[in-house]
Parts: C-alpha cells; sequence; structure tokens
C-alpha cells in the first residue's frame, strides 16, 4: 500500500487540496519529527499526551513507564489517534480573514499493542534513532531491570493523512491595493549550543551525534 | 480560584513532582504558545487536531471556518482536551534509560460553547494578538460576511495541569563514573526573516508586529 484510502475520519475536509494520503508525503513528515500528540479515549473522555515516537515501515513505536496511563490503557487495543505538527510559519495577510499557518501535518489512526520482550530493545533503538542519530551507540545500554520498567507500544497505521500548506499568503483580490505588508514569518524548531552536565567528571569531548548541532 | 483540584483526570502520575497545578504556571505556559492540540471524541474514536487558540481568563478561544469537523463537534459541548507542548531541550544521559527531554506542557479539560456574534470580533482579535502581537490593527478587520464564515469558540477551563522538566540528566550513581559525554542539547521555536509576498504591489515597509523578527 502506497497511499491511505480516505474515510470518513482520516479525510481533509476543510480545504481538502491540503490533504495528502500517500504514504511518501506522510512518512517524511512523521520522519521529520519525534514529539506527537497521542489522542486516547477513557470512560467517554478524550485525553491528549505528548510522547516521543519512532517510526518502522507502517508502525510507530511508543514507550515509557510501565505504570504510565496512556500506555497501560493503550496496550488493551483502543482506538488512537496520534498526530504531529510541523509549524513552518505565520502567514500574514492583508486581512485578517487570510491570516494562516505554514506547516505540516499528520493526523493518523490505529491500535497499539505491547511490544514483546525480545522486540523491545530493537523497537527503543528506533525511537532514540529518530530523536537523535547516534546517541543510542554512545550511552550505556538498557539494562534487564530497566528493559522491565519500560513498556513499548507498536502502533499499527490504519488510516492516515498529511496537511500541508507553504508559500505566501493568499488574499481577496480587493485586498491587493491596500497598503498593507503581507508576508510570510518563517518558524522552525532550531538547536542551540549544547549544555554539558555540570557532573561531567572529566574532560569528555562532545560525542558525535551533538557535534552536528554546534 | 488560583490552583485546579487534582482529579483523575489532570492528575500528573508518572513522576508527581513535575506537576503543577496553579494557574500562574499553567497560564504562563498557554500564554507562551499558540498552536494547541484538541482532542475529542467523535462515534468513540478520538481526534486531535493542531488549531491555533487565545486565552482570556479562564477561557481559550478557539476558531475556524464554521463548517469545520472539530468546531462543528465542539460547539455542542463535548467534553475536549486541549494538549499545549513546549519543547526545550533534549536530556541526554549516560544511560539511554535515563535521556529525558526539557519541555513545559499544559494539558486542560473542559467544554466549549459558540461565542455569540457580538462577542466574536473581540475573540478573535484575542487568537490574533496570541499568535502575532499588533497584527490586528495593521490588517484589514473582519467583515461580516467574513465573520459570519468563521466559528469562535469558547472553552472554559474545568481542570488542568502543567507538567514541567528542566535542567540537566539525571543519571544512576553508578552511571556517573561512565566516560560517557552528558547533557542537554537546548531546542527552542526561533523564527527567521519575515519573507514580503511577492505580490506586494508597492514599497512597503515591514510593519511594528514583525520588525522585532528582523
Amino acid at each position: 500500500m502506497s497511499e491511505y484510502s480516505k474515510t470518513t475520519k482520516n479525510q481533509v475536509k476543510r480545504i481538502p487540496k491540503r490533504g495528502h494520503y500517500d504514504q511518501k508525503t506522510i512518512f517524511e513528515i512523521l520522519d521529520a519529527g519525534f514529539l506527537a500528540h497521542v489522542g486516547f479515549v477513557v470512560d467517554g473522555a478524550p485525553f491528549v499526551i505528548p510522547t516521543a515516537y519512532g517510526r518502522d515501515g507502517e508502525v510507530i513505536y511508543l514507550h515509557g513507564a510501565s505504570k504510565s496511563r496512556m500506555l497501560t490503557n493503550l496496550k488493551e487495543g483502543i482506538p488512537v489517534c496520534l498526530t504531529v505538527t510541523h509549524l513552518d510559519g505565520l502567514v500574514l495577510a492583508r486581512s485578517s480573514f487570510n491570516h494562516s499557518m505554514n506547516y505540516r501535518s499528520v493526523v493518523l489512526f490505529g491500535t497499539a499493542k505491547e511490544v514483546d520482550k525480545e522486540d523491545k530493545y530493537d523497537a527503543l533503538q528506533i525511537i532514540s534513532e529518530n530523536i537523535l542519530k547516534g546517541r543510542w551507540d554512545e550511552a550505556r545500554e538498557p539494562n534487564q531491570k530497566e528493559l522491565k520498567a519500560t513498556t513499548v507500544l507498536a502502533l499499527q497505521i490504519d488510516q492516515a493523512s498529511a496537511k500541508i500548506r507553504s508559500g505566501p499568503p493568499v488574499d481577496d483580490k480587493s485586498d491587493y491595493d491596500l497598503p498593507i505588508w503581507a508576508g510570510v514569518l518563517p518558524i522552525e524548531l532550531q538547536t542551540s549550543a549544547p549544555e554539558t552536565d555540570p557532573l561531567l567528571k572529566e574532560e569528555i569531548p562532545l560525542p558525535e551525534s551533538v557535534r552536528p548541532f554546534c
């Protein structure tokens, strides 16, 4: 499958031309981030929890403490909605009404199940590598006690869509003559210089994983 | 009320010391952002949609096209969970297990109702000012047709909590002797130089609202 079917759940209804259903676009947006907002229902009420993730094919891995409310609920196989949003800019139009944002987002639906003990290590590595490539091999790897204290879930993507807006504002024709500045204020997540742990005991150089951000 | 009660819904269960329930902390986190992830339930299934917001006291304003699925569902008064997350950094510990993130997040619960016609303009202004201060007065204000095409919701905060992590990694005692670099890679949303709309018809200077970002 290289494209998700449009359903009542994943179809982009407002401004349909911004909707995308192909896996290439959806996976690119997922792989450009590592923080998702996960929605689930408990006793009829919605919960939205920010959490890290990693992707392997059509599976999203989530992890956390074994006692986490989100994970204990999700591993029962209840419906999940996972959303990833990258904000790319404020779109400043001539009219208030046509103000917008540039963004890339994915909304996906599926159900999760717990990852078996023997696959946990690999799944955690996928999440770690998605957050900061190379760090997994630098850090002390998890021991048996730590693996036991960690629950990892595999969320199978059943339905998904992406929504993208980019480019300059689009104003009403008659507004282009107004003496009002219009344009885009670009926004992105940026890193700044790494801060060494004050408790670092000896002169340890910055590792490979962090050096690109210096 | 200056503090929200702890309930089964809003209580921070994992690492309770990171939980905050006072309005000052919660409102500061809300006011530091303008993009929320809104969770709601339709036919038993969760939806999580990214959307802009503004705050006035204990009310969060949301807006969108009148035909929006999210808004048409929310205005019926169904339970809503709204989450705002600021990512502040990657926390790189000596062990994989103790890796974390620095963040400030708010998870709030409430129900929304539609803002009356006569209050719509003010509510839209609150959202706009929260996204980019000063822009409302620069842009052409909404006309009657545009106001009619826009639905604005007032989401009353019933329950809320904040969760905050900051500072360097915390490792197991025995790991501090390992020759592994540890520290924090700070992350924040940053703006870059404003991009003028190529269709701007005359030499219009950058407005007040945007100048601080140059």
